[in-house]
This record gives C-alpha cells, structure tokens and sequence, in this order.
C-alpha cells in the first residue's frame, strides 16, 4: 500500500501549489509597499519567525511619564506583514500616563494584564467615552480618534496588551505632534487656539523651535 | 430587421441582471452597516440624486475662525454611498483658519479654487509637511494626521474643494475634543500636559465642564 | 469672547456631520449582511458598549480537554463589529488542550499571560511551525490554517489572550467538524482514509450519526 | 467515557460562536447594502442554497446574435453573496456572438468546456489582447475593459461558463448602452463621433428614442 | 523639567515606531505591484512631494474636441500611490466634449470650477443620467460606466475638477478603444453592428488598422 | 480632417495616463508582496500571457485517489496576479475522491463538466451541506472550510472546473497536514483523539516521522 499512497502524495506535490498563506517582512529589502514588505522566501522561514519575545520585557517606566511602550509592529515583529494585525505592550507606572495620541492606521483592542487602567476616547463628535478597567477587562478604540490610557491602580504598576488591526497602525502622539518639531508657533497658535505662553513653554521643554 | 434586433433585446433582458453599479443612500431607513447605508430601490433613483449644489453655497465666515465648512458627506450626499468617494467646501475669509483637525476615516485631497491657502500636516513621526498653495494647486493630507488650511491670500478670501476617499471621513478638530465635553480637566491635564489655566480658559470658552 | 467662540461651535455642528466612527452592533435587529451586524444609534451608544469584562472570568476546565475558550466575538462583544478586530480567552489546566482547528474568516495572535504553551500550526505545504511560549511571547497563526494550544507549564495553568484580524473569524475543530454530524461514514472515510473502527470510536463520543 | 466528550462537546456550543462563514442572499428583504444583501438565518440555509442547476440549461440562441447569456449572479443564485464570486454560462451557435461589453464591478475567467471561441479585450491603451481559445482553455478579462467573444467553431455550437471576482459584476452592453435608450442623439453623436444616420439606424433597431 | 521631558521623548522615539502614514511612489525603480508602487524612504520624502501644481495650468483645447484631460494619477503625483485618491483637470472650450469613456477601476466625483457642463452616465440597466451642472455643482459617475461631459455654457469655457476613488483609475475612450488600433473590422463589426463604412471611415481617421 | 483627429490622438496620449488594467506577474522577480507579485512591464505583455491551456490536459488519475487536481493559481497562470481570481481542474476517475481539505485563502465556486460529483462542506457549526451535483451544477464552498468531491457517477470518470477568489488561494489537505510532516505523534495524538495506531499507520504511508 505504501508505494501508492506515496503516488499520492507526488500527484499533489506535483501540482507546485505555491503557498502564500504568510508572507513574513523582509525588512531588509529597502522596499515597502502599500500593502507592505516583501516576503522572506518561505523556504527561509522557520517556527521563530512566528513567535516574539520582546513583549515579556517590562519598558523602563523611570519617565517623566511613568509609562512606557513596547511596539510589535512589522518594524519589529515581521511576521505580521499582511496579516491585518500588530500588538504591543503598555507599561504604566503608579500615576503612569499614555498621553493623548490617536493610530492613523488602524483599530485597537487592550486587554488588561493586571492593574487598573482608567481608558478614555473622544468620537467625531467629541463625545467622551470614559471607562475604568480591571485586570482582564478589554476595550476598543476606534481608528484616528484621540485616546490616553492612565494607571488607575493607585500604588500598583498596571500592564496591558493591546493589538489593532494593522501591521503598521501609526501613532501619533498630540504633544509631539504640536511641540516637538518646527511648525512655526504663530501658525500652532491660529490653529489651535492655544495661548503662546503654553505654546513656548511646551515647545521648550520638548525641543519644538518655530 | 427590427423584429431580430427586439429578440436580441429581450434576451439580454430576460436575463433579469440586477444591476448594483451603484447604492444611492436610504439614509431614512433606521439602519446603517460597516459598508455604509442600504440602497434606494433603483427603480426610484434619478439624475438628481447624483447631482448636488450644496457646494456651490458659500458658507458664512462672520464667525471667530473667519472660515466654514460646508460638508457633501454621505449625510448630506446620499449618492457618494458605497463609491469610496466624499467632498466638502472650505470657505477662508481674509486670516481664516480651518483649526487643527483629523479625519479618523479617510485621506483628504485639497484643491484651491481661488485665493492662497498654507496647508500643514504632522505625520506619525511629527515631521510637518507645510505648504502654501495657490489657485489649482493640490494637496493630499494622509488619514488620521493633524492638519489645518489657514487663509495666506492676504486680503482676499479663498476658496477649496477637498474630497475624501470614503463617504464618511469623520472629523475631529482638536480643541472641540479636548475642550467642548466633560472630559475632566485632571485627565485632560495629565494626558496632554497643558496648564490648568489653559485648560479652563479654553472650557469655558468651548462650553466644556469637568 | 464668549459669544463667538460660541459662534465657532455652531458652526460646525450645523454641518451635520454624520459620525462612522464605530458601528456597535444592533445583533437584535435580525439583520445581518457581509460587512457586519447594523450599527446602534450613536446615541444610544455608552461606554459600557466598549469595554468587556467577559474576559477575566476563567472558563471551566473541569472537562475532557482541561481547556476552555471564552470567545469575545461580535456576538458577545458587539463593539468590535466592522472594526477588524475580536478576542478570546484561553484556559489550559495542566494537560490542558486546546484541540486542533481553524479560523475560516480570521489571522490570529496569541499572548501568553501566564505559564507555558506549546502551538503549532501546519502550512498549506505541509510544514509545521511549533514553538513552546512562556509568559509575554507571542505568535502568530495565519488564517484556516490548523493549529493547537497544549499546556506545557507542567503542574500550572496556563493562561493566554488571542485576538483575531476580525469581528467574527469562525472556528473549526476537526473532531466536531468530523465526528458530531451526520456526515456518512461511507464518505468520511473515504475522504479522511481513516479506519472505520477510529471513525466509529470517535463518532461514537462526540454524537455523531450517519 | 462518552459522559466525558458530550461534556467537551457543551463547553464549546456554549461559547456561543456565531458562525458566518456565508451570507446566503435574503433578496426578498427589500434591503440591499454596498456590502451585499442580508443573510437568510443560517438555520434556514439547507445544501439546496449551496449549488445551482441553472447553467446546466441551454441558453436559447435562436435569435439574432445567435447567442445566449445565462447568469449566476447574486440575483440567480443568492448563495454567492459576500463571496466575491459568480458565473454565468455563455452559449454560441455558429456564428454566434457575445458584444462588445464591460463588467463595471469584477474581473472574468472565461473556461472553454467545447468548442472554440475567438475572444478579445482591449486595454485601457486601447491595444487589442485577442485569442482563438479551444476546449480547455482559460482567458481572463480584467475589469470594467471592452470584450467579447465569437464561436469560432466553424458549424459547431460552443459553450463557455465565466466567473466572476464579484457576486454581482454588472454588464453594459455596448449597443445597449448607446442606443437602447434616451439618450439625445445630438449629444451621442457629439460624445462618440458616430454619423447621424449610423445612430439613427441603431436607435432605430434597438428602440432607442431622443 | 527639561531633562526629563528629553527622557519622555527618547523613550517613544527609542521604540522605533516605523511610520506608514503613506507611501510616496518611487516611479522610477521599475517595479509596480497590485497595490502600487514602491514607496520613497521617508527621510527623502518633502513637502513638495505633496503639493502638485499640474492642474493650475490649462489644457490646450484647440483640437478636435476642444477639450483637454490633465490627469494627477499616480505617474504624475506620486505622492497619491497607496491613498485610493487621484484628481485630473477637465477644460472645455465652448462646443468642447469630453468623449464617451469609462474609468475601469475607480468611481468619479466631478466638481465645475466655472461655466456650465453637461454630464451623462449610463448604467448596466441601460437608464442614462442626465444632468447640466452649473458652477459649484458636483457630479458621481461609478465605476466603469460610460459617461462624457459636454460644455453647456454657450460661449464660455468651462472648468472641472475630477478626483477619483483611485490612484490609478484607468481611461477607456470609446472611439480610441474601438478605432485606434488593430482589432479587425470583421471582428469590430460583428461585435458592435457597426456598418463597415462607419467603422472604416473612424478607423481611418483615428489611424485604427484591421 | 484627418491631422485635427491625429491632434485629438496626440492630447490624450500626451496625459501619458499609466495604465494598470492588470498586473501579469513577473514570477521570477524574486519579490512577492502580500497584494502579490510585481507585474511585467506593459509593453512585454502578450495575448499569450492571458490565455492559460493547461487546464484542457485530463489529470493523471492512476493512482491511490483515483483523481488528479491541475492548478491554474498565479505560481502557473501569472495572468491572474491582482485579479482576486484563480481556477483549476478536477480530475475524477470512477471511484475517486479529492479528499477532504480547506483553502485558507479563498472562496470556491465549482461547475460539473461532465459526470456526477458529490460535494461537501462543513461549517464553523459542524453542519454537513452535502449534495450529488450533474453536469452543468455549480456548488459554492465558503473560505477555509472542510470540504470533498468523490465521483458519483458510477463508471464514467467526472470532470469539474473550479474558480477561486484568490489568485493564490492555498491548499491543505487533512491527511498530508496531519500525517506528511514531522508533527510528534504524542501532540498529533493529543490534539486530534486519534488513536496511536490510527496515527503510525498513516505517517508510515504518508511518510510522515516524529
């Protein structure tokens, strides 16, 4: 019997089926492509590609944020090219802050790890959507809307996974956006209606000039 | 001949093609999916409804950003419903400024009708990409970065047409979501890292509590 | 200045702007479609309807597999419709399984939040990618692709969150998928080149007729 | 251990996984969205919904074409709802031809299961892609391009089954189109440089009027 | 404060977020894909790669037609590659006509700087839409339908801007796509019922062969 | 008249519109995008690259299976790169069988040319949709599900052509997945409740170890 069922097996293989169901980055390619990077050639993919392991280290929360981010994008993590997913790690310190930021590319999804995580959004029609969560709890943020993450867990660290529905889902982060580059402060001010002492005083402390 | 032809005719009629070139909005219906609103029964769809003169109105800038934004959106413009496709006019009177704002669902491209207009937009890496336009120049603005439009025409109004590569780009215009709901000034303050006097001073003047 | 910052506000929302942002999903209405569920009136829509505590409750092991699976998918969470993205919990008691199976509609990524889990997945040419995690790791699985979940922590439970890239990826475990329908045997085994004793055995457990 | 199995059996139904891994069509709910139909509830779908004897019936080419186009679409067969795919069955007695056409929303794959078939496209370079295809063979026409087919099987019928990348890929005529209607002469004329009495001659064969 | 406030910007910067907000063409590196070009390194990326200038600049319409089509897709404004945006400049002198055509991959959204226009499009069904736009009125013609635009304004040149659900949307013009090449008049006429001196005289004027 | 045509020729080649009708993949590039492949350069495309013979050769159907699958996926007709859109044939001897597999990567859409073919599928609920299907029936298969053909017409081989809604739309077998590869048996045992003996028999005559 087995010589005909290794017939068998030869008739499929014959067929050259050429297998796209992944297509891990090649980051090194120096292409990328709307849809994303090049693939690495499957034969050169092996079971670690799939898996990561930065997510298990803890990011120095030792900031005047008290908080930190651990990305699992494609820049990172390559598996995940063309796949419609990323993740990463958010570490918040007692009174540790994710400030206010919005993903141009993509939905999120947090999960608590531990800890207590005090999520907001804000909708097109700034409506707030406030909610205090417990280990465990998840919530999702919409694409583009504006979003901050606070340690609610008073004197306890908290931990949160978060994935969204990009490979490469952007941040974009408001006070680096508005105060660390050289947009010129009269055009900061007219558009956002903040008043130039706050605006120069920000821009000092995180390098913005204009 | 022409008893031939007539055959030829019903054939293809008898075929019975339902026909989904396109879905004029039924925005009354009470119901709305992911993919936008159900149809209109195209028997009852005209030319007018792909028609719309909404645009052609100037919005009134006797305002405090001396500017208006007059949207042909889904809302307003039922026939752009599943095309992937929305518009809407900017009208800057001399110093008018479209304030810092994002669309959470779209790209955005601008063309200057007449007059200047100085275009900006912060990208994920807080690069400000700052350009002043003249009439017939185009800009595109990516999805869901910071932009604004002010007035550089000196002492003239200008005029735009944007259009958006979705039906519904969403808008959120920073100091409305910051400042115009009851999001409460201490995780206003934390997430953005602006003064409290800031803060009330812009609540109050937007109607924000909290 | 009040009054026209005031001014600047109706403005703007008398352009009536439709908000998409997210489209929680009616799953009362009886109507569903292929890009989702029917949204909930903006309205009506509160925080409650982002966030989820379905998640921190542990399933039950108590069973067969020593496993259980706590799905946060469209239908328990209707917050994640049209937006790309769901999630589920997986129990692994020591021995724990998670049996071989697919996701039709879904790629998936999978975090270890607490002991040590052994996946693998299979390729469309036949390689099989296995890889032991420990807390933190993560990987990835490629969509319809067979893939399994063991508990490798020894004496401890292990714990793990797996998001997918949409709300309503589907799930399909060989043993029911074979063995707890009224698919003939005649056909199974003549499609599976399974031994009737083995197809009767475990038809025999999981209910199946034919 | 039967008690056992039933009992890993229960776990699983009781996550309460909603399946939609199809959207058979409910076309009878005077709802259509840019997305599809709504889904007929998956308890009422039955194998009958799943397959579709009406391409094996002989489309009637006893008239001036000598030529007949049976669908599969959407509207014909409502199982291929949300799958991205349809057919249809050409049938061409000797000398028999499918017109000049475009389908606005899909792509085709055209199978020869006898006869011969001359088949041309044209691109949007306006170059002439066109080829005598024979029993077996495939051609693909991508979207929205001018092509047709001719039985170039001397005094034999030919049959072809095309499919499409779309459940409802839309047919526009060209004869049809231009002169199967309304639309004023003088601006079809003017549009397509067509002579006034070749326009007429159409008109009047095909019914148009204007 | 300053220190610590570099120490929070190092902390994001350090987590190498790779920016995909868009994806500037490189047109020249010979290499186009199904979801568009290569992008350009973002470090060479400028404003000016943003802003295009080509349709402040008027069509020459003292031709045949007196018309012009100025298009801003992808090859001339790269910075579109990847938006599912693109714009083109339509000029119409008086008695100008933008000939019968199609847009086999994108839907039209049409916006009348100044004068009047006549639009039509046909559907699948054969209905023709009509409608004469005045300035600041604008128009959808989906996908893949014939549709021509004619200057209604009598003795005025009228002006439109078109912008398009792609960066690449494609052109198919009836007379070109029918007369311009080397489809053999048997074939062309068999198809379309064109009468031979029609098809010849056409041909002959538009260099067509066959 | 002729050199005013000409002119009329020259202005719309002029706009040097980039035509990317389809995207003929250029196999041999070495580069493979998750949109697909790079294309060939217009101008080297032929009618030969969109006609595709090999599905008109019968499969060779000496062997275990009594059957044979020829694809035409893009890796064999490089036309169909980008389309969403592949197909191949089913060869099936009297007695045959194509065993029971899933395409993770697409729809299917099956049309009997000859013979009878019982078609099943399961779905995410573990329902059976089985039907015998006669010449000119087409069945539809959803995405990622269990599905199989086995000739049901007695002593007369079957054939079947199936389009896919994917240019690439994978392949995996259940017993080559499972019994082909190096999977240890103790966790293929543990994750199937396949019996050890049923186990070792099918790796030894599929080849498979561990």
């Amino acid at each position: 019997m087995l010589h005909i069922f290794l017939l068998f097996s030869l008739i499929f293989t014959s067929t050259n089926v050429l297998a796209q169901d992944f297509c891990v980055a090649n980051t090194a390619s120096g292409i990328v492509t709307p849809s994303g990077y090049p693939c690495i050639m499957e034969a050169n993919v092996t079971s670690d590609d799939f898996a990561f392991s930065g997510l298990g280290v803890p990011g120095n929360t030792s900031n005047i944020i008290s908080a930190a981010v651990t990305p699992a994008f494609v820049g990172q993590y390559p598996a995940v090219n063309g796949l419609g997913l990323s993740a990463a790690r958010l570490d918040l310190a007692p009174g540790g802050v994710i400030p206010m930021h919005t993903h141009p590319g993509a939905n999120e999804l947090l999960y608590v790890v531990h800890g207590h995580i005090t999520c907001g959004f804000i909708s097109s029609a700034n409506k707030v959507y406030l909610k205090t969560l417990k280990r465990g709890d998840v919530m999702v943020f919409p694409q583009g809307l504006f979003h901050f993450q606070i340690n609610a867990a008073g004197k306890r660290p908290s931990l949160a996974i978060v994935t969204f529905s990009s490979p490469n889902p952007g941040l974009q982060i408001l006070d680096f956006a508005l105060f660390a580059n050289d947009l010129p402060s009269s055009l900061l001010e007219k558009s956002t209606f903040l008043d130039d002492a706050q605006v120069k005083k920000l821009k000092g402390v995180l390098g913005g000039t204009g």
